[in-house]
């Protein structure tokens, strides 16, 4: 087993922030501020597409009581969700996880993309992904 | 009723990706990347911190769906999730929100913040939140 995560829940050796039966909240190595906490399933998953949705509800209850507490007990006046999954998408480990990262006003740093994306696609993508959504819902 | 996305629900007036009883996906009006999608719920919570816990789970099923459209329909390789929640988070419309952003390898473009938090705590802001944890879940 080499996934990071699972190492850090194997071995016991994060600086853990919550742990409950199914997820887990711990800080992150690098900070974007202080507080920033990483939650994730206990299982391994890999991504957003691997995880069960009842998993993923249990992982965004913990990001969410999170945020509280950040706003309680740290005094921030919101915070940013983050999260990557799959190729191209600068996931950093492959295990699904959220980025909850505290924000003070005038806190001095920006969590909003200052570049857009140079990909192209020939035809309409909303209209793709709308399509591709009514197939699937009924 | 002054919420700009409620006002594209009552006047049906977006670019609707998918419409759901309790959950709208639609496009933004300066998109990320091509397919970049808006996920909310119908009824009016202004941020994470408002939401239920349930409509915040129907709100992630519909992100999770539309993920995986995003690779179906568009051959994207990952997507990123981006939120913003309350004060000093760099919200722009008060009603919560998930940006879910189709990602492919080489698109030229980056998603993680490039700088970090100014804001400075006196002390140690994990233990601080995980002793809120403790105190919240016993």
């Amino acid at each position: 087993m080499d996934c990071v995560f699972c190492t850090l829940i194997r071995e016991d050796s994060a600086h853990w922030v919550a742990r409950r039966p199914e997820t887990r909240a711990f800080a992150p190595l690098d900070p974007l501020a202080p507080g920033h906490t990483l939650v994730i399933p206990a299982p391994h998953y890999r991504d957003l597409f691997e995880t069960p949705p009842d998993v993923l509800s249990q992982t965004m209850a913990l990001v969410q009581d999170l945020a509280n507490a950040m706003r309680a007990a740290l005094g921030a006046g919101g915070v940013n969700i983050l999260s990557a999954s799959g190729p191209g998408s600068q996931q950093s480990v492959p295990h699904l996880h959220f980025h909850v990262v505290p924000r003070w006003p005038g806190d001095g740093f920006s969590t909003w993309p200052a570049q857009r994306s140079q990909h192209r696609l020939d035809d309409d993508p909303i209209r793709r992904l709308a399509e591709a959504m009514t197939t699937e819902t009924t």
